[in-house]
């Protein structure tokens, strides 16, 4: 019996806990769940024959410590502030480590400790970071095992609403943590490069820099920049590449709406408004326009904006209440990012049946026998229902399936490690294929430059 | 015999010198000039019989403790940062202490202190903060003693070029540290309140909402707003008016041009480019705009700028060599505000013979006897050159007024001060008469809220 301890029972583990209990058996594996909030965790899963609940306050160290000894291998699903707290366990007690977030500082500094001990700690080993990782070796690998040479790399995600619970006008739905959502592209210029020069957007443009792109049998969708996407240069081995771009996705639309919210200031979460308590939505965005004794808010708004009579960005705005002056906030000293996540939950949040989506694009450029070439791939997966989500698979599959590689050593190599090898992205990416994640790939024509097909 | 000891001997103190000097035989005073840097001191100054000079390092404890001690009165124009060292050793050894700075956290907690020694350290005693403050707290006196409730406030300050040194397209010199006028805005929202409103506007769209005003004999000015437009509410007892605003004034057109670099993101000081030595000023512009491959940099910065052909804004951008591919930078790993400002010190650094200009603007509204009526004030003060600058005028003319009147016991309220009470802004504002320092005020119709002038 294999032991395998799961920490931090949040949103995205439904899929993950259901596929190592489904493999329970085959795979003679047992499962913990450790979180200082059992309450919500189903039936189907606590009254499993392989399954256990534990309650954990994971700074209670003894009572953490006891279960990671008793484990073979842990998963960590906790915030990512505290994957150090377990990961430092996991090396004392030596056990083997999964979390689906960024190798932190603190965790690179053990690598070493790590891979003397023939330790497996993976990161980033859900959907974004994760899945894209896998991918987009996967398809790197292939092209330089022909003996092509990467030019261009772009890679694109997002977590939506799937058409059927497509019921705003914004074709858009929470299925991530909210503030993340408000506060996407803050923090620094987005960097890139493009044709071998560097390039920068400041927060204020990203979202009206957008790139295009269709999935077929789901339409077009945008892309905004994220804020590094030079961030895998050289995990990936793309120093040399012309073109690193990395994006997010919604539908389009979607980002020149948003943008209202960047330009008037709605997104700041540097400052508190005093009088937030008891603010109307409409007091609310009027304190972002210049005052006027006579003209409407919305008059304001559509001139300081310069949003036209017949811009589809208007129904949006519209459609969030934005300007109704009898909706009241509740919070007390809010920022301006807190007072908006709030006016979007009202409308944004997933109904208990409705499906999120998850939307995966990679464009390859590459140069093989003197041609410039492109593939690109994409991956479209529907969610269930607001418990079994795309995200929740997404995230949860990846993490689930090299659990049990790693039991069973097929995935071995010690140390800190991200998806970016062969040793775990084949095995894993084959069969997610059987849960109906899969990339579909086409030749494009090569989007870098084509001194050609440049108009004179 | 008095002693004044003035530590820092920037470009803001030749009239403090040379007014201090000139009285030093009426006032029976000798003034000592201290500074790490000596050699830039007039020969005029440190010639005269009333001055000596004394090179000295402000971390040198025991060389800037002799010469405290031996001050009847110490005057610190260093950097704001260092005000405090000065502070500590005038409160040990029992010296006046007058300064240019705002008041720190720091001085705000010897508060008490100073003023159980019978101290006075009088701050703010500039241009601005200085005599805004003086010419602002005269007008709001004097409407109070009328029995008039003040409304609104507004004020506004500019340090630009005279007329006559007038001679590029921006219609502004540098005349103060070019630095902060690339960091102009940012750090966070511009916050005022308008007609009893809280208003915010974000560093992107400060420089889209500017207001304009004339000054009789010069023409048309903008402002735009600073961040904390609130800062003297409690200090000018302002806690009723229903409207606050501090602005930056800047010729018509300036502002708008400067949103260019804004909206590019070339006023960003949180990240270096890597590549910036050697860097030309066209890579420089081509790095904030997207790739293309046959478009020229111009046409890609005015069409997402969407800058008109014969908008004016353009002219001033071609006049700083912006587009320039054999203009290269020679700073190394440098920031884009860093760079952007070595751009601007090309073109916009004051001659040795051109002459700067300051402008003040305030808006007084108040109600009396039932009536809005507004008054507004404003000065404008020429430099003679670079060396006499209005701003030197400006700025060092208070500080020494102040010094002697403290010698006098004519300000003699002890306590950390700023200039806000009669006993120091009614003696002060009428020796600046004598200087050519004076405002103009006239009546205007009241500028907020008027239901009768309301279009319906």
């Amino acid at each position: 019996m294999r032991e395998i301890l799961l920490i931090g029972i949040g949103k995205s583990t439904s899929y993950l806990i259901q596929y190592l209990l489904d493999k329970a058996k085959d795979e003679n594996i047992h499962l913990t769940l450790a979180d200082n909030d059992i309450e919500g965790i189903l039936h189907a899963f606590s009254s499993h024959e392989a399954c256990s609940i534990e309650s954990l306050d994971i700074h209670e160290e003894k009572q953490r410590q006891v279960l990671i000894q008793k484990a073979d291998l842990v998963i960590s699903m906790l915030p990512a502030r505290f994957h150090y707290i377990v990961a430092k366990d996991c090396l004392d007690f030596k056990k083997h480590l999964i979390t689906a977030s960024y190798v932190s500082p603190e965790l690179k500094e053990i690598k070493e400790e790590v891979k003397n001990a023939g330790l497996v700690f993976l990161n980033e080993m859900g959907l974004d970071p994760g899945i894209d990782h896998m991918s987009a070796m996967a398809i790197i690998d292939g092209i330089r095992a022909e003996g092509g040479k990467i030019l261009l790399f772009e890679s694109f995600t997002g977590g939506l609403v799937a058409a059927e619970s497509d019921t705003n006008l914004w074709n858009y739905k929470f299925t991530w943590n909210p503030r993340n959502v408000v506060l996407a592209g803050q923090g620094g210029a987005a960097k890139f490069i493009q044709e071998g020069t560097y390039k920068y957007i400041p927060y204020h443009k990203v979202f009206r820099r957008t790139e295009f792109m269709e999935v077929e049998g789901y339409g077009m969708f945008e892309a905004y920049a994220n804020r590094d996407s030079l961030n895998y240069r050289e995990a990936y081995g793309l120093q040399d590449a012309l073109t690193l771009f990395r994006g997010t996705m919604r539908r389009v639309g979607f980002s020149k709406a948003w943008n209202v919210f960047v330009q008037l200031g709605m997104t700041d979460d540097s400052y508190t408004i005093e009088n937030s308590e008891g603010m109307s939505y409409r007091e609310f965005i009027n304190s972002f326009l210049p005052y006027s004794p006579s003209d409407s808010v919305e008059l304001k708004l559509r001139h300081i904006l310069k949003i036209d009579q017949d811009d589809s960005t208007w129904g949006k705005l519209v459609e969030l209440n934005l300007f109704d002056p009898n909706k009241k906030f509740t919070l007390k000293n809010a920022t301006p990012a807190q007072l908006l996540q709030k006016i979007l939950e009202d409308r944004w949040t997933l109904g208990n049946d409705e499906k999120d989506m998850i939307v995966m694009y990679h464009k390859v450029g590459y140069e093989i026998n003197g041609k410039k070439k492109q593939v690109d791939a994409n991956m479209v997966v529907l969610g269930e229902n607001r418990m079994f989500t795309a995200m929740a698979k997404t995230v949860g599959l990846p993490i689930a399936m090299a659990a049990i590689h790693i039991l069973n050593g097929k995935i071995h190599t010690p140390g800190v490690h991200i998806p970016i090898h062969k040793e775990v992205y084949e095995p894993i990416l084959k069969e997610l294929i059987e849960y109906g994640i899969h990339f579909k790939e086409f030749q494009v024509p090569y989007l870098g430059y084509n001194p050609d097909s440049v108009a004179s």
